[in-house]
């Protein structure tokens, strides 16, 4: 136990953690970051469906479900759909029953039809009824699609996102509704003043960074963008509190590298094989390390009613992790390129020294 | 005359233009750009002085003002210096004398030293009391360094120097101040506010761009950033008001694309071969093509003290020109590298059909 920190341990034993957000892909990428969710110390994961072709349909959510647990064994994935407009009250009824939990909205899926950018949700209705009689999830990527007109850039993009929210939340209020890697501190306030039906995920990423990390750095720039120091000082605080509404969802989405350095970046910061020995590093800056198990895995569980994990434990250690520059991408379609993590080629304070 | 704009007129001619903050480089880059000043409509500029070294002695800034003028005999070079302890009120007469018409001040030159990031520079006191002796300009970069803790990223380090501008202007009303490159409300109201002695620069590139295209394209990224649609809105409207105070400063700061495009892309846009060209298109699109000259010429001329322009004049014409996808490095130490323009690969409408 080192001397400057004599009053927190220096390993903790949690259960596998869960990350209720996260970019698998698929082919090479997808066989190359599946088992690297283990690595990263979680054995629940929600698996994102914005793939080419986006699963819209109970069969396709299945066929990809079988597919990563070949890559992933002992990982129990939880499997979405993106909203569409033929996922009818039948089909999410079949869905459900083929043990599919959450709905995906993308913004980009649907209309404007304001001055203020609020999103028209309302023909989605007749499914967002079905979904609340089935006990599902609506997993929201909360952003009004930017529009200088009238005022909307990415900055504040999610903040004027939380109208249409906390009109979904009072149209459907047995709803469970989960507003994805907020990133701001009205996101976090909304999100607070709202039922227990409304969950919110935070990445680890927007933990550690702000706009000044990203910009002319493009392995920190993904959607929603970090934005001010006070956003960030938010979203600490909220989990630091242990607030059981918020929980970790990373949004890791891994890009080859030439996506990532080029003419134009695509979004996304890659956290997967990192994970938990990351969130154990920040904990412990934030002098929460108690915080943790709700964060990474409490929390999340309750809210999407998953049971209890029986499934082992992983021992976190305060010794260095080396993070790698990259990782090839190493799966059957392998080209040569890699993909750099979050992190890359510096050390973070925790590890994970023991899996079982 | 097209149809639709039968009120505007397809054909200008005016003065030259006068760009009053450039970086012109060194080297192969020098000799590949400072050509391009002429290209762009623009015969009178001012040379930034942050090469490296940094012009940090009267010497080295009459030196550099040779090598310019060799590269474009047409063009008038103004002279500037780096702000550094060196410059004692003797060297600011010696600089005074030799023809040097201004100092730049960048942030990283100074010390913070209270807990709203105000910039202390008192201990330039005498330095500055000197050039308002001499009739000289002081030329800002008007952002606080970035500290999270105080709360001060690069959305907010323009508005938060503001106050250090008020300060300096209170202290030496009679000393010329020109706030660089302003990308925010916040900036144009506070230049507005303030005495004759204080003017302003805006660049291309800030009157085109905000916060979601410099997101993911680093061709569009640059210091200070550009911010949000309101930001923009302000620019543009002062600049249509024919305030005479703001002038344009185009801020062109060319890279090898290397440095651009990889894993920390440098901060700059490149507009030098497109600049007036760039600017009819913006003003005639805004329907102000009758506050053009004043913005490109006589606005920033009369705020700097500078004659009336009598070499002659371009006209430009409503015809669209291609702007090329990069340009070739292509002096005496080439590489093989191409700098990427503004616009690359793009059309715009106005062409200069005629020089003189």
């Amino acid at each position: 136990m080192s001397a400057e920190n004599s009053s927190t341990p220096t390993s903790i034993t949690l259960p596998w953690a869960s990350d209720f957000h996260c970019h698998l892909r698929q082919g090479a990428m997808m066989e190359t970051v599946t088992p690297m969710v283990e690595q990263g110390g979680v054995h629940t994961v929600l698996a994102m469906p914005n793939l080419t072709p986006p699963l819209t349909t109970t069969q396709m959510a299945v066929d990809y479900g079988k597919e990563l647990q070949k890559l992933a064994p002992n990982v129990h994935f939880i499997l979405t759909l993106y909203l569409n407009p033929a996922l009818t009250p039948a089909e999410i009824a079949k869905a459900a029953a083929a043990g599919i939990t959450a709905v995906k909205v993308y913004p980009s899926g649907v209309t404007t039809n304001s001055d203020w950018g609020v999103l028209d949700f309302k023909i989605y209705y007749p499914t967002f009824q079905a979904m609340q009689e089935a006990n599902m999830v609506l997993c929201l990527h909360g952003e009004c699609p930017s529009d200088a007109a009238k005022g909307i850039c990415i900055l504040n993009a999610e903040e004027r996102f939380l109208a249409t929210l906390r009109e979904l939340h009072q149209a459907f209020p047995k709803l469970r509704i989960v507003l994805e890697h907020a990133t701001t501190q009205a996101a976090v306030e909304c999100v607070k003043s709202l039922g227990d039906t409304v969950g919110c995920t935070i990445t680890a990423h927007h933990l550690f960074i702000i706009i000044d990390d990203w910009a002319g750095h493009p392995h920190h720039f993904c959607k929603p963008v970090a934005k001010f120091p006070h956003d960030r000082d938010a979203l600490r605080e909220v989990v630091k509190s242990g607030h059981p509404r918020f929980f970790l969802g990373s949004d890791s989405a891994p890009h080859p590298r030439s996506s990532k350095q080029g003419e134009k970046p695509a979004a996304g910061v890659f956290t997967t094989p990192i994970l938990i020995p990351l969130m154990a590093t920040l904990f412990d800056k934030m002098e929460c390390l108690d915080k943790l198990e709700g964060f990474i895995s409490t929390y999340g569980r309750q809210f999407y009613g998953l049971p209890e994990p029986i499934d082992g434990t992983i021992t976190l250690v305060r010794l260095p992790l080396g993070v790698p520059a990259a990782y090839a991408i190493s799966g059957s379609a392998s080209d040569g390129e890699t993909v750099v993590p979050f992190m890359a080629s510096t050390e973070i304070g925790w590890s994970i020294s023991k899996a079982e």
